[in-house]
């Protein structure tokens, strides 16, 4: 029987939605070892859209689940109905769109609330004891949910390579363990089964990002 | 130094731009190889804006440019500005975004024209005898372009495998030899130094596509 796994998307594009090639990534490396996968999103509006070459928000509106639709090449769910029990692990690629949809991170740092049903597929995954993996900014979703947990996001000291390095310490100060990873690592959580991985909080190369959430899907079926 | 490579966007949505996932892919494997890619894409409005869980076209208006964006994590040019002098090969991924924004072979078939930048483009290459790769349903380009040349696009016979076969079929009408491949496999024009595939023109798993997909990057580089 092969794995089936849970991915929850976020939108479409780096700066309001899911990370488009950390969903690639994803998806291929979990064809490639024989897992199954379903993607999910929830069905309310994005926070905003952006325009990627402006880098500001337009005018427009956009749905969250249908705009993840088009990373799914359509087959995408509402994320209300995802069952906990059907599925043997949870993957929440990177983007803004974690930090703006799924959370208040991107406004709110680690006061964030996030969106009931992503809380509660978290915690329904913890609770059962199947791994969770996360990449890029969605560890700080972990963070928020499972208190004490250790995590990666790469590396707590700024520099060109590692831009958004002030997000391990807002991870710290939430309670949390984290953990100095390359962009080619995971860290593992083993009494929580989380494994997290830095993915493009590296200013790194697409094919290293590739690599980064190639381990991290493999850690997770692992633990399935 | 290292090979520079164009890579022509057409939006961001398998069902109204570029099929994602084969963008990620060439990106992935020219980093992985060595090469440096620029992203393009015209600046228009796309045909229209598909609604990718419904598979039909809502109200909206996109900008191919702005949307390819998404792909290009913000890093696209307009197409108008692409020198062929500046780089070694061409590269243009699938997606209906080829079939309805750069060209009009959606609508028209065979009969279509195609968007005059991107045909300078191609003709450019070419005539420069540098390599063009093209995947899915991009090989069209090239058999209305370039008459006579030879291509793939999977195979000719419709099937459960193969759900569009009917365009080898039209490829062979414009007097362009069409060359059965699976989705592992490339065919290379030796004379014209274009590199095609099937990607997603086969009903495959998604890591068949990304290898096929490599197999192509892997080819044109060969050629620069």
């Amino acid at each position: 029987m092969s794995k089936k796994v849970a991915v929850i998307l976020s939108g479409c594009g780096v700066y309001d939605g899911s990370e488009i090639h950390e969903c690639s990534a994803v998806f291929v490396h979990l064809s490639r070892d024989g897992a199954q996968y379903q993607a999910f999103a929830p069905n309310v509006d994005q926070m905003h859209v952006v325009d990627h070459i402006k880098g500001q928000p337009s005018e427009e509106k956009r749905n969250v689940l249908v705009e993840s639709a088009r990373i799914a090449r359509g087959n995408v769910k509402d994320l209300k109905d995802l069952k906990v029990s059907d599925y043997n692990a949870l993957i929440i690629p990177g983007g803004f769109g974690v930090a703006k949809n799924l959370s208040t991170w991107a406004v709110k740092g680690k006061e964030c609330t996030v969106l009931k049903p992503v809380e509660d597929s978290i915690k329904g995954f913890h609770a059962a004891k199947k791994p969770i993996g996360l990449c890029c900014i969605s560890p700080v979703l972990a963070a928020k949910i499972l208190p004490g947990c250790e995590v990666t996001v790469g590396s707590d000291a700024e520099c060109e390579k590692w831009p958004h390095a002030q997000t391990a310490g807002a991870i710290k100060q939430m309670g949390c363990k984290h953990v100095n990873k390359q962009v080619n690592e995971v860290h593992v959580d083993v009494k929580n089964k989380l494994v997290t991985t830095s993915a493009f909080m590296c200013n790194g190369s697409i094919h290293e990002i590739f690599d980064g959430v190639g381990e991290m899907v493999k850690a997770v079926l692992k633990m399935c």
